[in-house]
């Protein structure tokens, strides 16, 4: 297994500092049904404006139902199916574009976005690691799941105990065991103004 | 001081169970510069698509700019400038609206979500607490702080030590001391397919 603890400035709490997004997954370690609780209690627990919970989460055990899991699996981009095929557990968080009274919510999106940074902390927490996708076919999961209108896909999320980096071929072993890296503090934050770069230390 | 945690079905982490948005906070008690650096750390090792860091933040600390945070009270709702008053540091999340280089991102704001969540966590974290807010004129923030074209302001998020809710008259001492309410979690998460509630215990 392969740890890439982020590298600060200042600490950062020890379940935010450890995650990241390993690609390799033990085939052979389901996810418990506690584990798979505790994760989606983390994202109910997060904020949202006016308290809508604009976020809707799907989940496919492949441990629990193989065939449900297969038609999530199918909707991934080519490359994504490469190494998900090792992980026992995929969820889709998807945002509503509409509050529950009716108009447009501005912060579907971003509230989803809190949800699911709180299902790949817990996975931290208990041990599990979990991945976010942009690579997939949106239209295809919505028809493949009877998705309503007015629902946004964002992305599908593969969970599971961490594996070795051996588990991977060429290029995906090489970026599992590659460096992880962040733009400089000062670039995308700023103090006082936009553009004017936040400095570590000083006032 | 009133906690809230969290009412789950399988234990959540410490910092996510105790995480919520308190609106009572002591003026008296600055956010260190430490501190301050350490939050922001936290949303920048956040995940996102391609690895394109789509959030962009501005900080105001009264303690240290009294006139720029000013500017930025100035930008809230009224309700809002009722409590904020009484916090010492102000910040914005922004969701870049394209990829750097160029086409349309369409996870700018769940990706900008993902990294509030980290500071509203860090800020528990350290034993302070943060939060949210989409009540201000993301117009008037823009015109304010120089904001570019292609940049939305997603959040406004207060952030201090958190004070005894007696600090708070009226309706908003009233809901400092209402109870936190989610809801049911089947409602909003699905196993196998949209619309099927995921059932806490069982397979």
């Amino acid at each position: 297994m392969h740890d890439k603890p982020a590298v600060t400035q200042q600490p950062i709490h020890d379940i935010i500092a450890r995650r990241w997004s390993p690609r390799a997954y033990d085939v052979n370690r389901p996810v418990s049904r506690g584990q798979l609780v505790s994760l989606l209690e983390a994202a109910r627990w997060a904020p949202s404006c006016y308290g809508d919970e604009p976020w809707r989460f799907i989940v496919w055990d492949r441990n629990h139902d193989a065939a449900a899991f297969q038609r999530a699996f199918d909707c991934l981009g080519e490359f994504n199916q490469r190494w998900v095929k090792n992980a026992p557990v995929l969820m889709l968080v998807l945002a509503s574009e509409h509050f529950r009274k009716g108009a447009p919510n501005r912060w579907g999106m971003f509230d989803a976005g809190a949800a699911a940074e709180n299902v790949y902390l817990q996975a931290v927490a208990l041990g599990l690691a979990a991945h976010p996708m942009g690579g997939f076919d949106a239209e295809e999961v919505k028809r493949a799941f009877n998705v309503p209108d007015g629902y946004t896909p964002m992305a599908m999320i593969a969970v599971g105990h961490q594996a070795d980096a051996a588990v991977l071929d060429g290029d995906l072993h090489d970026s599992e065991i590659a460096l992880r890296q962040r733009r400089p503090l000062g670039e995308n934050f700023f103090e006082g103004e936009w553009g004017r770069p936040v400095v570590p230390s000083g006032l």
